[in-house]
């Protein structure tokens, strides 16, 4: 395309680099921004540099954080003795939605994946081990280490390679369940699901 | 939603202004961002300051322009005879893209809609006219005005305004072909389209 501007195209290119962000939808934003106010492109444009330069992550379970520690981790309020393992800031984010979770987490920044190259030591796994074995005794102590990681190939395949490294270690190891969704229709749920909701079925107590 | 660090917050919060951006897809860009390397981040931002600060609209056809003047305004191999006026800056690249335009644009910077509160007095209209009558003699005079518009309501609308306003400064006034699309089916066309296509069907010569 013939960018009418060095300028133009210049951002194009930049915004079109993000996940999802083709050239055609980039100029239909640069052009918005053109349109509105300098300060919105202005404070989009500090926002994201403060955050890319400032964003820290947290020393002790590797979520995103303003402070050294985060803000789960420095609550008091929250139970230090179970852990959920998780990929990435988004799935810490999806499970505090649901208010069910009192424990803390660890974010591994990643899954193992072999395809695109993504191996154990790529992720924050020996912080976890030796954040377990460091508080073994005492009132911190980890008692449970849930695995909340999506039940995809590369999911299992980090979920596996978890529980070989973590037995040693004598922690509890759970994982969120598998099932039909609530809400969901068993006849569309697909086999593999439907499968795994019979095998582990729950007992009414 | 509880993000983990105000930084985020803050540019999800700016991120999510952009036109079809959701706060979703915006803390999936600005995690994005943070996973790859820091100079991405700061040319992006660079690239959005520079964009809106720096850009210019030419003085002549209103075009987003690096100088007073935009490259096709100062093309010498350009017809100054024939105006091509359109909504904005996509579609002087829609139709520099086809190659089949040598003459020059006049951008109006929006369309007639009342529901917006989008009026005459907020287009570039008048200079249009200016531009009409100032260049009436001479080797650059303005011979023909091609209304490049949507046919969309609002585009009909600007267009029967602008002819209005056109009619006494003696141009000879065109408006781009409606009809069916190059390797559209009858069948499918729409009933306005087809009935169009018909009334101001193509001679042979």
């Amino acid at each position: 395309m013939n960018y009418p501007s060095k300028l133009i195209e210049n951002a194009v290119e930049e915004i079109s680099k993000l996940p999802g962000i083709g050239k055609k939808t980039a100029l239909r934003m640069a052009l918005h921004l053109l349109k509105r106010d300098e300060k919105q492109t202005l404070s989009l444009s500090e926002a994201l540099t403060a955050m890319r330069t400032k964003t820290q992550y947290c020393r002790q379970c590797h979520n995103i954080s303003d402070d050294i520690l985060c803000g789960i981790c420095t609550n008091p309020k929250r139970d230090e003795s179970v852990v959920c393992v998780v990929e990435d800031t988004r799935d810490v984010l999806a499970i505090e939605n649901t208010s069910q979770f009192r424990g803390l987490y660890h974010v591994l920044g990643g899954i193992i994946s072999p395809l695109e190259g993504v191996g154990p030591a790529d992720l924050n796994i020996e912080s976890l081990l030796s954040r377990i074995t460091e508080k073994q005794s005492g009132d911190s102590a980890i008692k449970e280490i849930i695995l909340g990681l999506s039940p995809t190939m590369e999911g299992d395949t980090t979920a596996f390679y978890l529980t070989k490294r973590l037995k040693p270690l004598n922690v509890k190891i759970t994982t969120i369940a598998r099932g039909i969704p609530i809400g969901g229709d068993l006849e569309y749920a697909d086999e593999i699901t439907l499968g795994r909701s019979i095998v582990s079925r729950i007992v009414y107590e």
